[in-house]
């Protein structure tokens, strides 16, 4: 079944980029000599923590609620995240006269609870778990009001966060390189449909904590392999992908690299001490894989997505 | 005496920061809708955290060695400083071909003894407190063959520092008010002065800890007040004004405003925590002044200096 999906063309990244230009920041791409001295490569750094809600799923939320707009009379969306998807689906409701239901597990902590209600989002706790997630999830469905707006299966979604890499692309010179993080793929195969239409000579890189490398098995398979359910401290990025994303991620992405959680608290301790940003460790994650493998950048223009911002203050690595 | 200072010059600002801008970076300035949410004032904010170094004392001491390097044979320069100037003179000293020594107390923490070597600064330890300092800085100068750059008391260094509220003007449609914090007055002093010169309708507060409020009596007695040895958590901000520095705040500086130690680690946090950016606490004091007192800002177009980012992410205040 992998082989016969159509992945979203140019021409509609094209037109959804343009549409959503009035919701979402054009975040800036900023540059760091340490960050260069350290590796030997040019390093391009787009700001997506700087993006509305703190990370680029505000893209993708954004983009399923302008196509659902467009295309259904229904104006009552749902999801479940504990995470940035769940904010970012409680802001793009409110930008886009939606009503946004997030299923959280109750034992979510209160500053994302504070979060998406700070947004308008409302608020369904369940108990812990998939099943009974699950559950929750097909007692909204069957009221049949609202739509399921997923966090990173879905085109819409897709779509939204290959604008991402697309501006990158806007707001440089020639890049060798794109690096992205994968959790759940809708970044980086939104990244690499970016590179692959506006900028064809650039290879995109996922990078993946190794301590649970289901996205780097997957890829390598040809079959979506499962989280083993290990816990990496990027949060953000315990998540299979789906056979949408892989498909795309397969077909378009060079390879995806494995770093450390320590590589992962070290990269993301120099962004905040040498660039004086608020970066998750998620967004880290890239940093990490270009500071692992030097080799594969080393005098290279390279492009690196900062995801997202969103962490706790009080309980950081370091 | 203070009467007959003469203050620098527009000229001389100008034609200093005009040579000043091939070794500094230009900062970008942003804007938080958070912010101007909660305050009902548009915010501009400056940021000197993104500056080499890491904060805003890079300008001084580069316009310090620039005067020098044209009007002496000398290429040798020392200081005391265990904080942000230390690091400003190794670089600047580096980048115009001086040597720096920097004399600093023993206990000084690893990280900044570490920055100061990393730029190429040579280190001399002395005892604690102000008469071993004073002993090794003669020592220093009995040698004869170097030059003392102070922190804040000297005309270059105030040249050097009036360049962000320079450009600040310059990156922004008409600003009704300029707020920084005030330590030992170098930056709050230029600040006001590019204010005059540059945007004469644009008033300046300074805002300082209420723990230590020295320039406060001082602004308001017109005598120099010491500071106590209460330390506020604003580390950079725990000097006396001197002649100099009060002799131009007095003249250009509407009034100094006063924050408590938790407004300070209150609106750092949510400078981090929103706006995603890393300041150290002396930044976060000129932000905590316009949450204290939001009736002066209501409304109004408002430029906020935010200094530097040089903080220990290991002792963070929450």
């Amino acid at each position: 079944m992998v082989e016969a999906m159509a992945f979203p063309t140019m021409e509609v990244i094209e037109s959804m980029h343009q549409q959503l230009s009035r919701y979402v920041h054009r975040t800036p791409v900023v540059t760091s000599s340490y960050f260069d001295d350290l590796t030997g490569a040019h390093l391009y750094f787009k700001c997506e923590q700087l993006q509305k809600i703190g990370a680029f799923k505000m893209r993708g939320a954004t983009v399923a609620l302008m196509h659902l707009k467009k295309h259904s009379p229904i104006r009552k969306v749902y999801t479940h995240s504990s995470g940035n998807h769940a904010q970012a689906l409680s802001l793009a409701a409110k930008l886009l006269g939606f009503e946004a239901t997030i299923v959280m597990p109750h034992n979510t902590s209160k500053v994302k609870v504070d979060a998406v209600k700070g947004y308008g989002g409302n608020i369904v706790f369940c108990e812990v778990g998939y099943v009974a997630r699950e559950a929750k999830l097909a007692e909204i469905a069957a009221q049949g009001d609202s739509v399921f707006v997923p966090p990173f299966d879905d085109d819409q979604i897709i779509i939204g966060q290959s604008t991402v890499a697309k501006e990158l692309i806007e707001q440089t010179e020639k890049l060798d390189v794109i690096v992205a993080p994968v959790g759940g793929g809708g970044l980086l195969s939104g990244t690499s449909l970016s590179a692959h239409y506006f900028s064809p000579d650039t290879i995109v890189y996922g990078v993946e904590p190794s301590i649970d490398n289901d996205a780097w098995k997957s890829f390598n398979s040809g079959q979506v392999q499962q989280v083993s359910g290990v816990e990496t401290i990027a949060e953000g990025l315990r998540t299979s992908l789906s056979e949408r994303t892989l498909s795309v991620i397969r077909e378009h992405v060079a390879d995806i690299l494995l770093v450390t959680e320590e590589e992962i608290v070290s990269a993301m301790r120099q962004i905040w001490e040498r660039m004086k940003l608020v970066v998750e460790p998620s967004a880290a994650v890239a940093v990490a894989g270009i500071l692992r493998y030097p080799e594969l950048f080393r005098g290279k223009e390279v492009g690196v997505i900062l995801t997202g911002g969103n962490v706790d203050v009080e309980k950081l690595p370091f």
